[in-house]
C-alpha cells in the first residue's frame, strides 16, 4: 500500500509544479476551479465491444470543446432478436455539434471503428485521424458507405492537436497490427486512453509496445488511466501471438490434404505468419471469403504483409492444385452464417469443398454468445470426414489480444495515475481489476467504476465524481434501418418469438357503429393451425361472446380492443399455458 | 493393431464356442440366419441429451420383443423460440406397443429420464426399472405428473428379464450416485449400453466402478459396445470428484460473508461433500430454490445423504443466523430465469440477498447454449458487491461427469466388442471417439456412426448394417401442449422474431364478392409504428393498388392472398430491407 501512496503523492505534488510552471495550454486552465473535463461514455458503461468515449471540455460551467474517441459496433445479445448490429447512442452530442473538434480511433478492430458508417454524417463530418491501418481499414468501410470523407492516417510520431486536447498515440501490441493507446493532455490533466492491448515482448510485426512513452508520461503525471480490463480474470501474462506458429506448423505436416486456416480477418499479422508457414511446407495460398481478401489487400497496399505474389491461386482456379499444396485462408471463424467457412462445410461453396484428409484450423476462440454457431460448425466440419483442430482438443491455437493480470500491473504501476477507470469489460471484469489493482497496492477507492449513463468529471486536485445521468439506448440496426428498431418492437418480437401471435379481425359497419359477420381469428407460431381448428374456434366464440356484452353501438374502439385482448389472453393462458401477443383489428367496413 | 485384433479373434472365437454350447437363451436363438437385434436411437443420433433408445428383437423378418433404455429430455436449440424442452420421438413404438416389453434407466439425470412423464402414458403402462436413486428420482417427476405407475427399483445385483432380454446393472461412477451401465444379454450376443460414466477411482460416496463386471462380460465376448463418447477431446482421465473439496474449503475459509453453493441440483454426492465442509467450518446449512429441497429429501429418505438435521436453517430463518454463518446450498447453477440464484442476484428473493463479502461457488460449468445467461448471472453477482468463484478464474470448481480419453481407452479394451456404436456426444465428439479407439488397435471400420434416424440391425457373425431409416422429429414442449408447436409453427416464430409480422386485412363483401372498404395494414415486431406511418400508409397504396389490377368479382380468394403477399413483400424488402411475415387476411362481411 505505502509503495503506491509514496509514489502517488510525488505525482501529484510534480503535476501540481507542472501546473504551476506551465500554467496553460489554452485559455482558461490557468484557473483550477472552473475548468473541468467530462467522460461521457457514449457506447455504455460496462460492455465490452461498441465502444465510444467522449471527452468532454469545460469551463466555467460550459462545454467548449469535445473530442471523440472510437466508435465501434457491438454484437445484439441473444434475445435482440434479427437485429444485426448495436452501435452506440450519440443522441447526447446532436446538440453539440459544434463543439465536437474530432475523432479518434485507437485501432481497426469494428468494435472500435465499425459504427462510423451508421453514425459519421449526423455528427457533422468533422476531422478523423487514426494510425495507418486503423485509417486504411475505416476508410474501406467508409468507402462501402458511399461517405466521401476519410480518416486522415497518422504516424506514431505525430501528435493531433484538436481543441485543447493534445493527443499522442502509444504503439502498443494487440491482435492487429498499429493499435494505439493514446496520451490525452487536457488543460486539467493528463489522460492515458488504453483501449485494447497487451504486452507481446515478441510481436509478429516486431514492434514492440512503446513502454518509452508510457514511463514517460507517468513521470509527468497522470490524472487518468482508462484501461482495457477484459483478461483481469487471467494470472500471469497473456502469451505472445509467437505460440501459435509452433501448433499451425506441427498441425500441417500431419494434414494429407486441404489445410483450411481460418482466424478473425482483421488479424492480420496472424494471416502473414501462417501464410508463411504455409509456404515453407510448400504449399500454395489462396483467399476465400470477402472480408478475408479485402483486409488483406488493404494490408499489401500498406506494406504490413509481404508474399510473392505467384504464390497466391485464385478460388476458381484451386481444382488444378492438388489438395496437399493447398492452403485456404477462410473468412468464417465464428460461424457467421453466409460466410465462406459455413458455406464449405455444407457443400454450398462454388469452388472449395472438404473431405477427408483435410484439416480445418480455427486460431480464434467463439465470441462470448457465439459458442453455439461455431460448435455447429465444428460438427458439420467432422461430418464432411474432414478434421477440426480447435481449441477443445488442442492448446495454442489462438491467444487473446488482451492483458492478463500482469500486464495489467505492468501498465498501472509504469503509469502511476491518480485515478483508474476500467473499461472494456463487464461487471466481473471490473471488480476483477480493482483486485488486481489493490494487489500492487492501488487504492480501491480510486478504481472508478460508474454505472450505466454515468458521466464522470475530472477537476485538478479534486477527486473525480458522477455530474449527470444520461439515458443510454441500444441503437439498433436491422437491415436497412438504423434504429427504427426500438424497444417496443423488440418487446414484441420477444413475445411472438415465444409464444406467436393471434390476430383477432372485428368488422364493424362504419354506418351503424355494429359488428358485422364473423370475428376472424389468425394465428401464427402460436399453435399448428391444422391440428388445432378447435381451439380457434373455441375463441372465435369467446370473441363472439364478449362483444355481445357490448349491444349498443360501438363508439369507444380502445375499449373493444381490451375487451378482446383481456378475454382472449386469459382463455388461451386457460388452454395452452401460452400468453401469445394479441392484436385485435377493428376493421370499418 | 495387431494387439487388438488377437485379442478381437479370440473373442469370437469364443462367442462361437458359447453359442455352439449354449445354444439357447430364448426361442429361435440358435437359428443363426434368423435372429437379429436392431438399435433404434429415438432421441436422435449424434445428440447429447433426450437419451431413449429401443433395442428391438427380430425373428425371421418379425418384431418380437422390444427393450426401451432411457427417456430422457433435451434443451431446446436457441432459434427453438419459446419452446421448453425437447423429447423423443416415439412416433416409431406406436404400431409396436404389444411388443414393449420395459423401460430401464441407467441413472437419475433429466436427459435420461426428464421424458418419462411425457412418454409414459402413450406407451401403455409398461414396467420400469432402475437403480434405486434413478427409482426415486424417477418417481418424483411421476407422483408430479399424477401418474400412479412407479419405477422399480432395482439392487445391482439383481437381474432384469424383460423377454429375452436379460439385463444386469454395471455400478459405474458419474455425477449422480447409483449411475448404472447396463449389461444387455439378448439371443443373438451380449450389448454393453455404456451410457454417461467416468472412472473415479476416489468417488464421494465411496462406491467404485464395478471393474469386476466389466472385465467378466469382456471375457465372455461382446458384441457391441455403446459408450458415452463426449469427454473424447480431453487428453487423460477425468480428474475425481474429491478435487473441489480443497478450492471449496480454501474458498469458504476466505470468504466473511454468506457463502452460496450452487451445483447440478441432482449431484447429491457433491451436496454432501459440501455440507461435511460447511459443517467443518462451523457455518449452518439452508437449501434455497425447490430443484435442491427435493432431491435432498430424496436422497436423505434413501439414505444417500447424512447431516445433522439440527444444522439446517429454514429460509425464513436464515435472518437470524450472522452471514458468516451462512452457507446456502442454492438451484441456479445456469443461470435459469426463475431459479433461486437469478432472483437472488437480481435482490428479487424473499429471505437471501447478496452483498459485499459474500461468495457465490458455481460448481458447475456451463450448459453448451448457457453460457450467456451465466455469464449474465455472473456479472450481475458482481453487481451486488458480492465475489462469484467461477471456472473461468478458478479451477478445479468443478469436474466432468464424463469419461475422457483414457476413461474410453479403459472401457474398450477390459470389454473387447466387437463392434463400438459411440452415443451421447455429436460428430465431433464420435470422431473424437473413434481416433482415440484406433490409437489402442481398434479397428476404424467397427466403429458404428449411423446418420440420423439410421437404424443399426445386428446379426450373428455379421457386421452390423443400416437396414432402415426413419424420420424423427424433434417433439417440442412448449407451455402445456406437447408437441404441437411443430415445424410450420416454429418457423412462423423464427421468421417473426427475425424480421417481424405485418398482417394485411381485406374486406370483401360476401354477396358481391368486392373489396369493399379500405384494407388495413398491421405490423407487429417490424417498424417502430409511430414514427413509421409513411411506410404503413404506402404499404397499404400497395395492397390497394394490386387488388385494382383484380377489377372482376374475387373468386379465387387464395390468388388474392398470393397477389397481396407478393407484391407487399417486394415492396417493404426494397423500403425497409427486411422481410417480414405476411399474413393476408381475406374478411368477407
Amino acid at each position: 500500500m505505502n509503495r503506491y501512496f509514496q509514489r502517488n503523492k510525488t505525482f501529484r505534488k510534480q503535476q501540481q509544479k507542472q501546473y504551476r510552471t506551465n500554467p496553460s495550454m489554452y485559455v482558461g486552465s490557468a484557473d483550477t476551479g472552473k475548468g473541468a473535463i467530462r467522460i461521457v461514455p457514449l457506447g455504455g458503461t460496462g460492455d465490452v465491444t461498441k465502444n465510444m468515449f467522449a471527452y468532454e471540455y469545460r469551463y466555467d460551467g460550459k462545454i467548449r470543446d469535445i473530442l471523440l474517441v472510437d466508435c465501434g459496433i457491438g454484437f445484439p445479445d441473444p434475445d435482440m432478436y434479427g437485429v444485426d448490429l448495436v452501435i452506440p447512442d450519440v443522441r447526447y452530442l446532436m446538440n453539440k455539434k459544434e463543439m465536437l473538434r474530432g475523432l479518434i480511433c485507437t485501432h481497426g478492430h469494428d468494435d472500435h471503428i465499425g459504427a462510423i458508417p451508421y453514425i459519421y454524417l449526423k455528427l457533422g463530418k468533422i476531422p478523423m485521424w487514426g494510425t495507418p491501418l486503423t485509417a486504411a481499414f475505416t476508410n474501406l468501410k467508409l468507402k462501402e458507405a458511399k461517405i466521401k470523407e476519410k480518416m486522415k492516417p497518422v504516424s506514431f510520431e505525430t501528435q493531433v492537436q484538436a481543441g485543447p486536447f493534445r493527443v499522442s498515440f502509444v504503439r502498443m501490441t494487440h491482435s492487429i497490427p498499429d493499435t494505439a493507446n493514446l496520451i490525452i493532455e487536457t488543460p486539467i490533466g493528463i489522460f492515458y486512453h488504453g483501449s485494447d492491448f497487451k504486452f507481446d515482448f515478441n510481436p509478429l510485426d516486431g514492434k514492440l509496445s512503446e513502454l518509452g512513452k508510457i514511463n514517460a508520461v507517468g513521470k509527468q503525471g497522470l490524472m487518468c488511466l482508462l484501461t482495457d480490463c477484459l483478461g483481469s480474470e487471467r494470472a500471469g501474462f497473456t502469451p505472445s501471438e509467437q505460440k501459435i506458429g509452433d501448433v499451425l506448423e506441427k498441425e500441417l505436416s500431419m494434414c494429407p490434404g486441404k489445410f483450411l486456416f481460418t482466424t478473425q480477418s482483421s488479424n492480420i499479422s496472424r494471416i502473414q505468419l501462417a501464410i508463411e508457414i504455409a509456404l515453407r511446407g510448400g504449399r500454395q495460398i489462396a483467399f476465400i471469403g470477402r472480408s478475408v481478401t479485402k483486409n488483406v489487400e488493404a494490408a499489401l497496399d500498406l506494406g504490413y504483409m509481404r508474399f510473392p505474389k505467384d504464390k497466391v491461386v485464385r478460388d476458381r482456379d484451386l481444382r488444378k492444385v492438388p489438395a496437399v499444396k493447398q492452403f485456404l485462408i477462410v473468412a468464417g471463424a465464428q460461424g457467421q452464417p453466409e460466410s465462406a467457412l459455413v458455406r464449405i462445410a455444407n457443400d454450398n461453396h462454388t469452388f472449395v469443398s472438404l473431405k477427408s484428409g483435410d484439416t480445418v484450423f480455427f486460431s480464434a476462440d467463439p465470441i462470448p454468445g457465439n459458442e453455439n454457431a461455431v460448435n455447429d460448425l465444428i460438427d458439420q466440419i467432422y461430418r464432411t470426414g474432414a478434421r477440426a483442430s480447435y481449441t477443445n482438443i488442442m492448446e495454442d491455437l489462438h491467444v487473446s489480444g488482451h492483458g492478463s493480470q500482469g500486464d495489467h500491473m505492468l501498465l498501472l504501476s509504469a503509469l502511476g495515475p491518480s485515478y483508474v477507470f476500467p473499461i472494456g469489460g463487464t461487471s466481473r471484469h471490473i471488480m476483477n481489476y480493482r483486485t488486481v489493482a489493490s494487489q500492487i497496492g492501488f487504492p480501491k477507492d480510486n478504481v472508478m467504476m460508474p454505472e450505466e449513463g454515468e458521466i464522470l468529471e475530472f477537476r485538478k486536485f479534486q477527486k473525480p465524481r458522477v455530474v449527470e445521468t444520461i439515458s443510454l439506448e441500444n441503437v439498433l440496426i436491422d437491415g436497412l434501418g438504423i434504429g427504427d428498431v426500438g424497444a417496443v418492437v423488440l418487446h414484441d418480437r420477444q413475445t411472438i418469438a415465444q409464444e406467436g401471435i393471434v390476430v383477432v379481425v372485428v368488422p364493424i359497419e362504419r354506418r351503424s357503429g355494429r359488428v358485422i359477420g364473423e370475428p376472424d381469428v389468425i394465428s401464427r407460431g402460436f399453435v399448428y393451425i391444422k391440428e388445432s381448428g378447435a381451439l380457434l374456434e373455441k375463441a372465435k366464440r369467446v370473441v363472439v361472446d364478449c362483444l355481445k356484452t357490448k349491444k349498443n353501438r360501438i363508439r369507444d374502439w380502445r375499449y373493444i380492443r381490451e375487451l378482446v385482448e383481456d378475454n382472449l389472453q386469459r382463455f388461451l393462458k386457460k388452454e395452452t399455458g401460452r400468453q401469445p401477443l394479441i392484436v385485435p383489428v377493428v376493421l370499418e367496413v
